[in-house]
């Protein structure tokens, strides 16, 4: 069977605070039942969530010296997928188990569902406000059982903000605003401005944490950018009427990044990591958490939603779905990524 | 593949008590995944829940001046089936969905799954106590995962009574009287006679409220009438022994119509809408309260059995059960129904 | 389709003490659908758990009098399957519906789901505790999401105590000593002695209440002794160093024996009615008690384990596990159950 993602790709796994004490991580990936441990020199390491022994979850095991121990009956794993050691036995010729590549980078933990032979950690994209002290960053994690492409499709597609998240960052202007949608060698981007309007809820507690009016007309921006496999990074922000907008000053302004990547669990279920990176009071944690929170309560009212279109598509398996303008994003997503799964399937 | 239900035909969908406010209602009749809403006029509208842009559920919608808005992207849908606006779009060539007929009557909403052009309001039968100031009602809904069929062969043997519902109307000489089943025309009626017994303990509460005295000896009556596709209506009462029975003067007797509308909601469940009307007291609001109360709690002790049942009979696909006399109704209701089913079949 | 586990053999369906009272006991046996019940002398009766009137299942029913009566409709069955009698039906010619041999002895319900005909009381195995006043036995048991042959394998090699039950009866000497398996006749005998060790939490406590010191070195035992289908009697105890171990005199010892019965409920779940048999202090209800419940918390943290393990080996059908010395005692018993499969088959 194919999948319907690409699987020579970087993913993100884990979050590093996931992979702390001796409790590996057991998370299924791309329809691969993984488990991740920190190694001895605590760099991270991700096998096949199966014991080569009798089949026991590795996951159920305790890390202990950096080595994944079997929780049945003993069995020491090392990094690379190889028995290192088993009381009573001798372990040379154990058959090794898949071993994926993974890194560690910009605050998260990457991973390699396919041909390990073409994983080029340089192909990570840059984060750049993960290692910068000018920029501060919280996130959060939800699993949806949903195909991965319909959360791509809603990223790529904000007027959904008017009515699913009405209270918070919706306003009427968003779906009379026309988006504009480009795609840029492997990226593709929608963009959508609106001048001159009232900020809706979530802005008016920006432009408060800011120092500045909330309730003058501001000029507001959305500039969704997609990148393969399934990153979506948006720049967000409002400005004070007139300052420029997108281009403004800093101090005329209240902006910052979602960050959205989103991680197939199987053909109909998604790990979705979502958080905000921001370039404004970087040192302010409690501004962090009530940001994250904020997001959390807003993000969370997606889920329902996706889980039932999930649902109703799968219903109604023939059915043809309308392709407008607002959706022109998601549409260039898809036909990448199938570019992409033909491409893999091409190789193999 | 053919369903085990007649789809044209006329079925209680909700009631109206469920269509208020701003909320449309979800809900699978038949297979058929439908959104009921209120139109401009108050009219009810029944849809297929499936918007045709992304195909997100119109029921997580809301309503707004008698149009149905998707809750993703704002797409309006009127009583047709017809997108009617959508911002930021030119609606008019938007596919349409499926408008399911639909009639609010007799204090319920029907529905017609199957082909619109055969759907002739003046099929939906006649409720007589429903429009009139001589009767009350109170009833309910309950959702069993098992074959509409079962349904309407527990109501067509009360011998079940004795032992399900043995603490209310059940008494021994239920299964001691035989019930004559005959047929007439689309109509199957079972019924049975038992003179001269103790009233059961729901039975005594009824003539206590019809200031009778509970201890004496009773005749008790069922009669219980199957009309397609799935309704049975049930004449069911005690009169003082000797005084006519099912034919006393009202002041000597306490009867009522036990009302039954099942609904597949699919081959192996229902919605069934269980009531009781009755002649005496009909202003009595806190008489018709209690008697709801009394039926739902002895309704409910079918539940179990319907969805065992079901189940036994899907773990033994093979196995042939018995045609006792007792299951004369159930039997002449399948009877019929399969009829109606060829016959359906036979204009496809 | 064939099943993974012999039909014709004796199986613990229960234990008395779940046949009291009018409540007959529903339970699934190696893929079959039974009810068990009480007859007229008290003697136990098991049945195919459906109605040959509709289907119902007889465990919603009650006992009267040595009966089974159906919750539906009235239908009384005996222990052969046989209806007895229905209000105002004659059941003579009603069809039977399948009886299982099953015995009561030894403190068990046994039933034999196979052909009837094959089945010997005989074969029953004897248990020497079960009916003497020199032991005492406590036991419970547990439903488990496994094939019933990881139970066996399970129990067939106790390395696993050190990493599942580290904190009770687990240490580190049990698998830096070598088993010893053998197969005689249809037994198979998988035998492990550490000499001088310290005793572990659980067997200090079981020293403490023999008399004995806990902090002396012990010598400890484990002789596991698996019987088709599916019995894995395990002698375990510890005694002084240095008195003859597993044979020293009474007096310097604290010996029991862990009693499983793994009862197939479906190809991929288990009955397991686990227990513990001793010889010393069996007038002690209050040890008992407390050996049952520190039993019981030990024997869950197995339960997980196995779950997991089950779905992975289903989510990698293919992957070949390893057979290593300590699995010996798993392997031939498969290699038993094997034949004995292969055997029915041929006799069918």
């Amino acid at each position: 069977m194919t999948s319907s993602f690409p699987k020579n790709a970087w993913y993100v796994a884990c979050t590093p605070d996931e992979l702390v004490g001796a409790k590996p991580l057991g998370r299924r990936i791309c329809g691969e039942a993984m488990v991740f441990f920190r190694g001895p020199g605590g760099q991270v390491a991700a096998l096949e969530d199966f014991c080569p022994h009798r089949g026991a979850p590795l996951s159920l095991g305790r890390v202990i010296d950096g080595r994944l121990r079997c929780g049945y009956h003993g069995l020491e794993m090392g990094c690379a997928g190889k028995a290192l050691a088993m009381p009573g036995q001798h372990v040379e010729r154990f058959p090794a188990i898949r071993a994926y590549p993974v890194v560690e980078r910009h605050g998260f933990v990457w991973v390699w569902p396919g041909e390990a032979a073409l994983a080029e950690p340089a192909r990570i994209p840059a984060l750049p406000w993960a290692d910068s002290p000018d920029w501060a960053y919280g996130g959060g994690l939800y699993r949806i059982a949903c195909d991965y492409r319909l959360m791509i499709d809603n990223l790529m597609d904000l007027t959904h903000e008017t009515y699913v998240h009405a209270d918070s960052i919706g306003q009427k202007e968003i779906d009379e605003a026309h988006p504009k949608t480009r795609v840029e060698g492997d990226e593709v981007i929608t963009a959508r401005f609106m001048n001159g309007i009232q900020a809706p809820p979530f802005w008016r507690m920006a432009l408060r944490g800011m120092g500045l009016p909330e309730d003058q007309p501001v000029d507001r921006w959305q500039i969704c950018r997609f990148t393969p496999p399934s990153q979506v990074l948006i720049e967000v922000g409002v400005a004070l009427a007139g300052r420029g907008g997108h281009e403004a000053a800093p101090e005329h302004k209240a902006a910052s990044i979602v960050v959205d990547f989103i991680t197939p669990e199987s053909e109909g279920s998604i790990w979705y990591f979502w958080g905000m990176a921001r370039k404004f009071k970087p040192e302010d944690a409690a501004l962090t958490e009530s940001i994250r929170a904020g997001q959390a309560r807003i993000f969370a009212e997606d889920l329902e939603m996706l889980e039932r279109q999930q649902r109703n598509l799968a219903a109604w398996p023939g059915r043809k779905l309308m392709n407008l303008n607002i959706d022109a994003g998601g549409i260039h997503a898809r036909r990448l990524l199938e570019r992409l799964i033909a491409a893999e399937r091409g190789t193999d």
